[in-house]
């Protein structure tokens, strides 16, 4: 018997992560629920009315079940508010009325109302639990408690729950929380360790409640059973773009204390606008139950999902917004909030499969319509020849329509040019009437439409999903950690922007209309907004780039955006030019982060660039594997190399690492570079070499206090720095002042007491390495930014 | 005074290629020009009234002309044709009528019938341009001759002019020439040849009557008057594709002698069509007057092209054809023509600006109505968030309208949510006033329009640019051979084709209408057509991929496509299971030509592929730099590598180049690599190594008779091929045989043999080294195609 029992629970837990809870569930007995807020909006609307549900569904499994309704009023006060709530309670259509009658009679019997504030009250609720138990000898199969309070509330109630109404016997524990899991990283992060700290993360169900949406739910699964048509397409060859919308017509008084605090990105676009792109783009598990496998799916794409910064979005704030908080919040009327009602942003997923795919999230109070919808458009692959009705010369996509809108019902619609879905679950059915409505350009009868056979509630799917203790329409803690990782840097860096201001409803017309510009986006129509701090002083556009003369030699300055577009035109130049005359540039880089700015401009403006006939050096290296995050090549390699068609054959990295041993003198290294040199550039002179400057004057990798002059005739040497890792490679100043064209860029405030010494010093190899750039027969430009030139 | 001639005569030719003729274009003086085929269609219809064009214009230049009229009649006989065709000749709405016939008859007089048959007549011809030159005292500019006759008769003129014709006293002498020039690369070749032994390159004017049409010559002027708005937006990222499209309703009914031998291809593609793809693609020259940089960047277009294969092209042919062919031809009713009346073909251009950019190009007989345009379609990058009618979010695409269509007018289209085209060319106005009329999904008004204040005859603008010297407007050798040989091996591929049979006109429907998918192109319906050879026999699809045992490992046969695919699959799979278990997969790459199917459909299907977590390493490699065409590493890198995003530190070639020599035994190349080996993979057992057979029975670099006993425990050697490049280095049987997975590809009817031999013999090093392959503790699966198995 024992073994039979061992090999079952093995094979059970082969099935997936969590079928073993999953076969707790099924082991009848008796089911304590516990709504804590059980008087609250939320409760009232969709918690009595699921969990009721939920008894009606498993009434005949062999499962009891007790409801305790917690608040903090006292019992006098709190029964007869639960007793509206209870009574508000329905069937769904299968149920007879007396049948239906009969059941609420029974839910209203199961349950109690009763104060749960202070630990005594937790105390005594668990006495009851087990008295319950005790009298009327029934095993526990486990204790559901929904915290369907403000968030700041779920540390204290979770350690108290942990402290005094965990069950024993091996029962289960299942803690549900709603949003808002925190306010940004850390804040998510530390409520996810006070609650670590009284439950474990099996126990902890956070609700999204978009996941119980059965259109959503169904993402995946319709993924999984239209593979075969889905797998050719579902790429950047063939999606044009992915759109993630939800519109409310709605406005948040009533709500503003909560709002203000969050705002639409935090509301919306963070959970359940973030949980549909998962679902859409992540590589399919093989097994869909398993909660774990779905989990790490999701956290690969997170993990690939390109930062959002301040460019990547777009927020609005409907106009009445301001004085419903200066009203809500007691503000006078000077009082501006920043929060935005509406935000388009705009993500970009760094994987092969999805690179370049825009996906827009979209989600905004006081719009034109209620409407929240799924859609991926594919590009057009037809040329139709003359004008005529045939489908297939029309859009391609797929929709997952929430529900409203024109449609009115949740569905999934396929464009007939694409594809027949196949209908294999038969919660769903195919629509094949329907009155004339267009849906996103496409009419009705040009999509193939499936809908849910019945419609269900998100919190009653979720409350079922709950009890049946099946995970993945949870959000874990790692989960919401990486989509707190993603949001909080946009979060900080929209932190001080303004919003645009809309009228709200249809008389948005275009305004909120945006435009995607490479990865960024922006508002389509211009607006100027005259904001405070705008009003006096200058802003960025005034200045020009400037040029003149810095330590005799030629100077660009410009502010930073400016300097690095101008470098990066001049490197072109330069480019295009050696090319046309000897067939191939040579350009040496220098590493650090000064260069970044610079790799991103020529990767994502300049595609002409001709890297094909293009040889990259490196200025200097440190003397790591090329592999590790420090060494300057991987940062080049990573932010340039890997994103333009430059032959392998092209690239040389700087061999520090010879006989499995790094930059030691005897495997010379730097003379294989020379002599790598020698080879392939005319006469050691490189078309162009890209230099920065340290703090403390040095360049490439040549420091304050080095003997240079021990380098002799040498191109390259090992040099010493005083920073970690303190071992180098380095081009010497025999091989940077042979180049043809010099460029050192200096970049940041940082830099301005740098730049005002150099700017008076004599040249001194000792003191400033920097001043010994002097090409021989070429040419040197300082590209200084205004930040640095004037502080 | 000569120090000043010379001085101008430097400054002339530093202003461009074609500078020096444009001067002598202008040194006024008498003129001959001569029309060979004086009395033909082209002649009639175009070329006399371009040629009084001409005349109008050029009649207060000082220059004076004389027109003669050449044809293979006598005098007596042609005589009244040509005077027939010279009474149509018109004025421009800017001559008044009394000038206009004043005009005319000068021309009238000026002109003059002759036979122009013999050597003798060539002589005779040039005696009286010597006598008038001489009479008159006139100084002689040049001498015009337009062949407007057969190409077959090309080469027998051009002797002739060369022989008897040539003026002397520094004339220059013009020879326009119609097409077609050739008939695929080698004809064209050798006409260009022939031509060459009479005539010099610059002494041709190859006639694209596209290149006068007002709207194509404005293509490039009009890319650099608008290239600031442009250059951003000019590219793979905005681009959504280029439509290159001439639609005619007319038959072919009186051409078939001709046109059956050429075809759409040939007489649209080849030609018109690839010269407005280039002129749309090329960079733009920094000086649009400089022919020979025009033509340089036309001719790296060309080299960018991706070659033309079955899959990049439809054909069709319109239904009355066949029996036009039957009558025209005297054919036999069962005669059939495979030559195509329509076609459209996808063109790409691999270079990082235009990656991945669908050109279509797209011309046929019969259609439903008669339009030429050129479309450049821009991406969406609009998100509207309400319906309403902004034009924002309208499609956004420049339109080069030939003419004809609804517009009826040549004009250059801008969506006006694009940019305002400026205006700098006083021959072209915009135009503001139009009757309503929808251009390519867009309503008129929607677009800034611009048209040619005149509307000028392709002919006349050519035949000014000839007597201009204006070499742009023509198509070079050079750049006649390169569209040759883009086109050329696509004709080969269709020769036997079936072309899909079309009704012709408005019942076409969506017949023709075509699906691009990647690279390729096909109808989007599906037609059952039963060609005669299809009629027996099996088709490809009727076999499945097969799996059995050979030699007893496990194998899988199928066609070689899914042959190839099943691979790519099995690889993948491999690949996936090795980064779950280990992060990583080393995988192993034999060279030769039998992989590229495979990188190919690695490159093109797999995009799930973890390429950042595979280290490729090389099975062999030949003892030649790697950046050789010869070397595996070079085609791996080209086919592969360059096209994925896998990091540079897991590409791992063989160090056959070391010390700036090749594969020497003191070098330790092979132990390098072997190094390299065991520091990345664990216990050097690679996860998985592709391997190929040759004819002789090798894999890797291991040949018969080589003695592989003397490899030792080594895992990298060098070896000795029977065949050139004769030093290798490759994996040696240690190596291969510790790996987890081997896979042996062998693919063709010529390896039929060797797989019968190979099924039959015992293991035997020395005369099939293949048979050493047999992994200690991996698996063998031989992936062998039915052509190969089957012979």
């Amino acid at each position: 018997m024992f073994v039979t029992v061992l090999l079952l629970l093995v094979a059970l837990s082969a099935r997936g992560g969590h079928s073993e809870e999953t076969e707790e569930a099924q082991r009848p007995g008796h089911v304590s629920v516990i709504i804590v807020g059980a008087t609250g909006d939320l409760a009232k609307k969709y918690l009595w009315q699921g969990f009721f549900q939920l008894y009606v569904n498993q009434v005949s499994s062999g499962n009891t079940f007790f409801f305790h309704g917690g608040g903090l009023s006292p019992a006098d006060k709190g029964t007869p508010v639960l007793f509206e709530a209870l009574k508000a309670v329905s069937c769904s259509k299968d149920v007879s009325q007396e049948r239906c009658a009969v059941l609420k009679d029974q839910f209203l019997r199961l349950s109690q109302y009763r104060q749960l504030k202070t630990l005594e009250d937790y105390q005594e609720l668990a006495k009851h639990i087990e008295q319950q138990l005790q009298e009327e000898g029934m095993t526990e199969a486990g204790r559901l408690f929904y915290l369907s309070v403000p968030a700041f509330a779920y540390a204290d109630i979770a350690e108290k729950i942990n402290s005094s109404c965990r069950p024993t016997s091996g029962a289960w524990l299942r803690v549900v929380l709603e949003k808002p899991f925190g306010h940004d990283f850390r804040s998510a992060q530390l409520l996810a360790s006070h609650l670590g700290n009284s439950l474990k993360d099996e126990e902890m169900y956070r609700i999204d409640h978009y996941l119980g949406k059965q259109v959503v739910s169904k993402i995946l699964p319709f993924r999984i059973e239209n593979r075969e048509f889905l797998d050719p397409i579902w790429n950047k060859h063939y999606i044009e773009r992915i759109e993630i919308v939800v519109k409310e017509t709605l406005d948040v008084t009533g709500r503003i204390p909560f709002y203000d605090q969050y705002g639409v990105i935090r509301d919306v676009l963070q959970n359940h606008l973030t949980e549909v792109m998962t679902l859409l783009t992540m590589k399919l598990p093989k097994n869909v139950s398993s909660s774990e496998e779905v989990l790490q799916n999701k956290l690969e794409i997170f993990s690939s999902l390109l930062p959002l910064a301040k460019n990547q979005a777009v927020i609005g704030q409907y106009q009445a917004y301001k004085s419903e908080v200066q009203q809500e919040l007691n503000k006078t009327k000077d009082h501006v909030s920043l929060t935005p009602t509406f935000a388009a942003v705009l993500a970009h997923i760094d994987e092969t499969q999805y690179e370049g795919v825009p996906i827009l999230l979209t989600s905004g109070k006081m719009l034109d319509e209620r409407v929240g919808y799924a859609r991926i458009l594919f590009k057009n692959d037809m040329f139709c020849l003359q004008r005529h009705n045939g489908i297939h010369c029309k859009p391609k996509q797929i929709v997952f329509y929430f529900g409203h809108g024109d449609l009115q019902y949740p569905a999934i619609l396929v464009s007939k040019n694409l594809f027949k879905p196949a209908l294999i679950d038969s919660d769903w059915k195919e629509v094949t009437e329907h009155t004339d409505v267009s849906v996103l350009g496409l009419s009705i009868s040009d999509y193939y439409v499936q809908t849910p056979t019945e419609q269900r509630e998100a919190y009653a799917e979720l409350i079922s999903h709950i009890f049946a203790g099946c995970k993945n329409s949870f959000i874990s803690t790692e989960n919401l950690l990486a989509s707190w990782s993603l949001w909080t840097p946009l979060l900080s860096s929209l932190a001080s922007s303004f919003p645009r201001i809309y009228p709200g409803g249809v008389d948005n017309g275009g305004l909120l209309d945006v435009r995607l510009k490479g990865r960024d986006i922006s508002y389509n129509s211009e607006v100027v907004i005259i904001t405070p701090d705008q009003m006096g002083g200058t802003s960025a556009n005034d200045f020009q780039v400037m040029q003149g003369k810095f330590r005799s030699a030629d100077m660009v300055s410009a502010w930073a955006e400016e300097l690095v577009e101008r470098l990066a035109v001049d490197i072109q130049e330069a480019a295009e030019a050696a090319v046309r005359e000897s067939g191939v540039f040579h350009l040496a880089l220098s590493g650090g982060s000064t260069p970044l700015a610079l790799f991103h401009r020529l990767v994502l403006h300049h595609f002409s660039f001709p890297w094909r006939d293009t040889h990259v050096w490196m200025v200097d290296e440190r003397c790591v594997p090329l592999t590790e995050l420090e060494s300057n090549f991987h940062s080049m390699h990573d932010h340039l190399l890997q994103h333009v068609r430059i032959p392998y054959y092209n690239i040389h990295p700087m061999p520090v690492q010879l006989n499995q041993r790094l930059c030691v003198e005897e495997d010379r290294g730097a003379l294989q570079y020379e002599k790598e040199l020698s080879k392939w550039v005319n006469g050691s002179s490189l078309h162009f070499v890209l230099l920065g400057v340290g703090y403390d004057g040095h360049t490439a990798s040549l420091f304050p206090g080095s003997k240079v002059s021990e380098h002799g005739e040498s191109l390259v040497a090992l040099t010493e720095s005083p920073i970690k890792p303190h071992q180098r490679m380095s081009l010497t100043f025999n091989a940077i002042n042979r180049a043809h064209r010099v460029a050192l860029l200096v970049m940041g405030k940082g830099k301005h007491e740098l730049i005002t010494q150099l700017s008076r010093v004599k040249d001194n190899l000792d003191k400033y390495p920097v001043t010994g750039v002097k090409p021989d027969h070429g040419t040197l430009v300082w590209y200084i930014d205004y930040d640095a030139l004037l502080g």
